[in-house]
């Protein structure tokens, strides 16, 4: 009895595909952190690991937390076609790998990717039936002051960044869902998430998702 | 930092008013004891307190269960439209108190109603912004199981319900959501519908519902 039910047997109506789930938000948000929580809390997603030419910082593994690839590689993989959605940002490539996407949904997987904003509106042209949630600072005030404890960007890198994520929030109407990241309450953020992706369980709008 | 954000300072595009949550399913699914049971296990929603003409049970509190009432004060309260919503379900009158849920909205509350199949048909032509979660048995098999353990109905009786029950799971298109509720696992059932409504809360559909 504690197995899901055997959802063939559910009337037409229920959709029973996999989700793509979409996260994204402002540089300094807490994007890296947010998912990292959830994947050392346990998760049946499948996370997508992003590629990027961004230098390796030393908490960091490579591929788990990002594939770090050389700026020759990654212009490679555009050219391949290798890559379902990249962006410059702040000066560094990022890049979503499409086949480890396609072969997460061929398997039936819930599976999440990580994007920036400019990188969620190219997703949603091309994927318009996956999940978009805009993790958001809890006041610009507060981006700030987070982007300026990190120590990794120079006055005028922070002063772009926050006119850039002043800009990006413009964005919100593109997204299904906005969820506050407090970062005393890292673990909130991930539970809202989770509860995001148990509804999306349940919800009865046709989802046909194929890469 | 423990309180919710200030919502005032959102930018546009966030919704802010109150949820209405309208859980509905067939007969002998557990409607009631999944709402005692979110009642119990402490919620800031508001619970409408339906009013019915059927016997009260002996293990069920007037006017927290139900109202009960007399048929005669039903049929004023319909002449009175002080029904958002009735309906006779096997023989018994049951209603939404109008009133109740307009108070509820109005002082920005989330607010949760009861309904059976036609009613939730009805509310979804008056306010087709509340959600709609409908509570399906594991199986028909095992909900005729349940309607027997409750040794109420007579077997015409049972099958009646059954055969509706069968019918009536083709109104799931009016439902936003599905919910499975596994008796022996009433609290998934309960989590699942309180990580629907964090869900919506985060939701960026614009919602305005007034009555």
């Amino acid at each position: 009895m504690k197995e899901s039910p055997d959802r063939s047997q559910l009337p037409p109506g229920i959709p029973t595909g996999p989700l793509l789930i979409v996260i994204s938000g402002s540089s300094g948000v807490g994007k890296d952190t947010v998912l990292a929580r959830m994947r050392e809390l346990g998760s049946s997603l499948k996370f997508i690991t992003t590629v990027t030419t961004r230098p390796q910082r030393p908490n960091e593994k490579n591929d788990i937390d990002y594939h770090f690839v050389s700026t020759e590689r990654f212009q490679e993989m555009i050219k391949n076609k290798e890559l379902l959605e990249w962006a410059n940002v702040y000066g560094n490539w990022y890049g979503v790998p499409r086949e480890a996407v396609k072969r997460s949904l061929d398997e039936g997987k819930d599976t999440i990717i990580k994007v920036d904003i400019q990188g969620a509106a190219t997703i949603k042209k091309i994927l318009p039936q996956a999940i978009f949630i805009f993790l958001m600072p809890p006041s610009m005030e507060e981006l700030l002051v987070r982007l300026k404890q990190r120590r990794t960007e120079s006055p005028a890198e922070l002063a772009l960044r926050l006119k850039t994520a002043e800009e990006e929030i413009k964005q919100l109407p593109l997204f299904d869902y906005a969820v506050t990241n407090r970062w005393d309450e890292l673990d909130l953020a991930v539970a809202t998430i989770n509860s995001i992706i148990t509804a999306e369980k349940c919800r009865l709008t046709p989802r046909d998702i194929k890469l």
